[in-house]
């Protein structure tokens, strides 16, 4: 299974394709996707939008993990974030690929067992579980890995019950 | 000039289409998207976008203005707004029609010549200048038209300086 972990934002968006097969992950690329200040904002977020569809068409992700929005302390900022995140899943809801969401709190518990794990915690663990040489950079490609990651373990999993 | 405004939100978002002649307008359709509570939150937004991008297709404007969002007292609220406006501006810009914002603030002045009119004053004033019977109904789509007609107003007009 194909996983696309999205951070979103408007400067700076982090994309992670993860691939989970049965219960190991590697990447498959990661990056950021960034958008210069002097642009009009309109037009960021139509090259933003624009380009989330490119990696959905060349990754083709079984599934889309975009993370949910950190209030933060500036409201402005987290408007024109969230106004990236619509994009993000307008997009994605778009091509019809199962597409879920996790909240800050949920990614840090799915990667470190830890709901108040800082940032270098998370990034260690996402390192680690991809066996990867370095954390990845940008900092915004190491979080959407860890959303994918976070859908990659947080999956449906049928137990056996027993049953004979 | 045929004047698309929009009044963003994710619950009810208000649309109106104006017909500027001259120094005249008229109303030549207004309304409301409306997505239920109950739909998956993306799905929501791909509601909207689908619709804007018909209501394009089907009255062509040569404009399209947004408003810009107004800081509400429930983040959570705002962040939603936000996310829906980030929707209206990603296909409005995509199909390369001139995009205009403003502010709650620049369309009461433009409405009513008062920074500090209330909702009432506002639709009193589309109600007028749009010689319609009665205000449009619901709000969201009075605050859209009241939109559209400021962008109607602040258009640039080439002045003629004396030049012989």
């Amino acid at each position: 299974m194909i996983i696309l972990g999205i951070d979103p934002g408007y400067g700076t968006l982090g994309f992670g394709v993860v691939e989970k097969k049965g219960s190991s992950c590697r990447a498959i690329a990661y990056g950021a996707i960034t958008t210069p200040k002097l642009v009009r904002f309109p037009a960021r977020l139509k090259f933003i939008g624009d380009e989330i569809a490119k990696l959905i068409d060349r990754f083709k992700p079984d599934a889309i993990a975009v993370e949910e929005l950190f209030f933060q302390n500036n409201p402005k900022t987290a408007i024109m974030v969230a106004e990236a995140r619509g994009v993000v899943l307008f997009v994605a809801e778009s091509t019809g690929i199962a597409l879920y969401e996790y909240t800050p709190l949920q990614i840090k518990q799915a990667i470190t067992g830890y709901g108040r794990a800082v940032k270098i915690q998370i990034q260690e663990m996402v390192k680690r579980m991809l066996n990867l040489d370095k954390i990845p950079k940008p900092d915004d490609a190491a979080d959407a890995l860890a959303v994918a990651l976070t859908h990659a373990q947080t999956n449906v999993t049928i137990g056996n019950f027993g049953i004979k």
